[in-house]
């Protein structure tokens, strides 16, 4: 054995998290009977995107008029939504679009909501409240939360998980008489070692008690932490108001590598989603083409679940 | 606001933990849809017991005749089989018991696998080896490892998973050679907080690609930690060889309360589970009456998942 505290800290750490990802998965679910649980009635696939840099479109408008044109039913929206609610609710009038989640921007609040420097949690809380105002202006389904990249906060798991659980409750019964949610984000530990799975942000959520407080999915950080997608959507069960989609490894469209929804898809239906699963991606190729050929292909999955 | 760093640590945190503990789970599973998934073929409920200082008999024969009468297919033994394992397998070969796992001793080596004192690791690694040759010797599907119980670690979770990812296999595959397996049992956050949930000592068993190493889920635990003891099993998946089982509040008899096995038996027969289930708990009332009550109530629990 030749293991020293030393190889866990400093530059070399970020190097051995990533070393430490498996490179194929050798998941439950490739395991788990094929059978299909029965869905839930109201379970639904409703498609959205991220205004992603690749989504061809001049201006906003033309943006959204092609993601109507492909078949989504949503957009999800980015931090620069914050203070400028008119324009993109004026724009996707325009459409038969619904606006999905808002993700990035102001509303991780750089971590400092559980940050060890305790003077800057409450103007964090001021922040996230303020978008969680555009989310509900909008009627969206919730603002994205992650609560610290790594690096963002010297504090434990176990400390995190406290300030948590003490104070999203005030976060959520704003966002629930906003009309919106905050959502917690689990990522993979490449980007953050706090919360890497849907379950535990589940347990999160539930030990919070407030309808305002929810869990999302993203399946390109559930390929690498999670041993089943569908366990994984089963514990989170209620909790779960968003999903996040993308290849495995290049992180590109949905079917463009060989990462599968089939599993998660199950789950959705067994816990009767109904909110949105939104693109968060690149496009290798011609995204007129690749996009369109992604829709079909998640639709596809799922049927198949 | 009032939440300080201080509130987090001393002799405050225990009782803050236990304070964090729901009083009643508004647990996913109680959403979920009441549909059967299908069971696979190989799933059968095998019931073991501890021996417990409830389980009536004047001496170890005797005790074991009691749970073969009662329709007990198997016995789990405690640490004090190591250097005894003639006498335990002589008095086992008298019955039509199994011998299912070995919980407690030194096979948790008191968390020094995972100390911050590196000398530690290596004599734990020893500890550990064993009983693992021990449970080879009497076939137990595994012995039971909990890394780290609260205070026996100053390393953050980050640090205590890499120790594990880079030592288990090591383990793992003296286990394997053994003919058994070191069996990670996640506990609820007033024993230990690094491992909590199923989902996570399954992502850890999955990254360390070792036939020997593998997870439990303990019924007691699972009721205070987890959102669905359906998610969680099947997020365990092929890495479950092992189960715990007790009531959720006095830790006495499965349906001496009012919690229901139904749902993690849905998780067990959709994983195509063919361990031991064991009693890990107290008596309330008569055990020679509340023994065999149990022993009835698990297995309509069981025929109803």
């Amino acid at each position: 054995m030749s293991i020293t505290r030393r190889s866990f800290f400093g530059a070399g750490s970020a190097a051995a998290a990533l070393a430490a990802l498996p490179k194929s998965r050798i998941a439950a679910q490739e395991t788990q009977p094929q059978v299909k649980p029965q869905a839930r009635p109201e379970a639904v696939l409703k498609l959205s995107s991220q205004l992603i840099s690749d989504l061809p479109g001049r201006d906003l408008d033309e943006k959204l008029a092609n993601l109507e044109k492909w078949g989504f039913d949503g957009v999800e929206l980015g931090g620069d939504a914050v203070g400028r609610e008119k324009k993109y609710a004026d724009a996707i009038a325009k459409t038969k679009l619904a606006a999905s989640a808002l993700c990035g921007g102001a509303c991780c609040a750089n971590g400092h909501l559980v940050s060890e420097v305790v003077a800057k949690r409450a103007p964090a809380m001021e922040k996230i409240k303020r978008v969680l105002d555009t989310c509900g202006e909008l009627h969206l389904t919730g603002a994205i939360y992650v609560p610290a990249f790594n690096g963002q906060t010297k504090l434990r798991n176990k400390e995190i998980r406290k300030i948590l659980v003490d104070t999203l409750p005030e976060l959520g019964e704003h966002a629930a008489k906003a009309g919106t949610r905050l959502i917690m984000e689990p990522l993979n530990r490449r980007e953050a070692f706090f919360l890497r799975q849907v379950a535990d942000a589940a347990s999160i959520a539930r030990d919070c008690h407030s309808p305002g407080i929810a869990v999302m999915g993203d399946l390109y950080h559930m390929y690498y932490e999670e041993t089943s997608d569908l366990g994984a959507f089963i514990s989170g069960g209620p909790y779960v108001h968003h999903v996040h989609m993308a290849s495995a490894h290049k992180r590109v469209l949905p079917g463009q590598d060989e990462r599968q929804f089939v599993d998660a898809f199950r789950g959705l239906k067994w816990i009767g989603y109904h909110d949105f699963c939104s693109l968060e991606c690149g496009v290798q190729g011609d995204p007129r083409v690749e996009i369109p050929k992604s829709v079909a292909w998640l639709r596809d999955q799922w049927a198949r679940a």
